[in-house]
């Protein structure tokens, strides 16, 4: 079971980079290993390009004594991909994708999704085809998925304080699981596989439209919005903190540059 | 009472922002009002400068009918003065003070205090100076005073995730009061009063000294750490955050520019 996920996730991670890197006339990801106190460790996967101002494509498989969030206790094995951009154009929005395993003493369970974050510059063309992404890759499963899984990233990426949504939503679920086994892998695959059809085609699309500075400073006060959001209320950051992971792989979300 | 406060903090305030004005050849401070949705409301002062890339310093007198705190309960009145700088040179060090009064159905208490952060660049003479300004303030009301918020400012203004203090540390206390307010008002005071000692010398030597844009670079770096704490730490933020406060207000803190 683990090792089947385990094995979906590192291909996943690949293909990605791979989509990421045809972008990029010369740059390349860099890779760093990490090891974690409990056991296991990761791998943090940078690309600071000519298209992506950084991108975080990172894989873990960490385990511990003592699971570290209020869902779970005793000891735990987790494993998952996560991934950001920022772009340097500011046409271009920022995405997030994570998909994950977790296993505790009573039983096991995935989580994960993508959402989109336009930085000041909504273009509802984009919006349509990243949720119609979601919803044909889900109704395969269980027409119930997407408008859940909708609602769910509706209702978890709201930032309170700034009393507005992160960004145009997409998909988000979490706690899937013991019950359906097969389901549960097949939500997963599904939700990593889909996710480059979702964001591909939008970074092709406008990946030389001119820019002005004007843009550029919206673009870094939109960020700062996310940032707030990652290290306030992200549950991933949380849990990265509380179980000690290493802060640059846990923060390797936050944006290459924002203002205030 | 509460007026004695209320009427320190806006005279405190006033000669700061005077201060902060004296260093910029011309640039001054802006203001901007807002009510805060349970009664009161504040002043938000920033300057943009050539000297301060950002400087916030805050005054509110806030009420409600259920104090947003695990210490406390019920109606509250809280007024302060809360001051953050950035610097457009590296070398000068960046400083917060926050000098607040809080009453609850059960009394009330005083909080504060002030801690240094050098962004990269630590410079032993300041860090001296600014210790002793605070000692020499404190020592003068009781000697165990210093000692005391010495060791709570470098408990509190510390990053777990980064595994570090966050500056150089200063002074902080909370919850000091209902058994002798005549104290804690000359505490208040004292502190506010001190920090004008305590920052401005540092700021009059160093406001000349050249920098490289790699200094910059480690700057907008050391920032990132400063919003961390501010956004996952740091109380005032949550309370603001809680009590529904002005989010542009609450994060008058943050840094103008911050590098991932």
């Amino acid at each position: 079971m683990k090792e089947q996920f385990i094995t979906f996730f590192k291909k996943l991670r690949e293909q990605i980079i791979g989509e990421f890197e045809s972008l990029e006339p010369s740059k390349r990801l860099e890779r760093t290993k990490w090891d974690h106190k409990g056991g296991g460790g990761g791998e943090m996967g940078i690309l600071r390009g000519d298209i992506f101002e950084k991108a975080g494509v990172n894989f873990s498989q960490v385990m511990g004594e003592t699971f570290p969030g209020a869902d779970g206790s005793g000891p735990y094995f987790a494993s998952g991909v996560s991934l950001i951009t920022h772009m340097h154009n500011p046409k271009l929005p920022t995405v997030h994708m994570n998909v994950r395993y977790i296993s505790t003493e009573s039983g096991f369970w995935v989580g994960g999704g993508y959402d989109l974050t336009p930085m000041g510059f909504i273009d509802e063309q984009d919006t349509r085809h990243f949720h119609q992404s979601a919803k044909n890759a889900l109704d395969k499963l269980d027409p119930t998925f997407y408008p859940r899984f909708m609602q769910n990233a509706k209702e978890y990426f709201y930032i309170p304080h700034r009393k507005k949504e992160r960004g145009v939503g997409g998909i988000f679920f979490d706690h899937f699981g013991s019950d359906d086994a097969e389901m549960a892998f097949k939500l997963v695959k599904a939700t990593g596989e889909s996710f480059i059809e979702a964001i591909m085609p939008i970074y092709r699309k406008k990946i030389n439209l001119p820019y002005t500075e004007l843009e550029k400073d919206i673009q870094l006060h939109q960020r700062a919005h996310y940032a707030e959001f990652n290290l306030v209320y992200d549950r991933g950051t949380q849990f990265g903190f509380k179980s000690g992971g290493n802060p640059d792989a846990i923060l390797a979300s936050m944006p290459p540059l924002a203002k205030w």
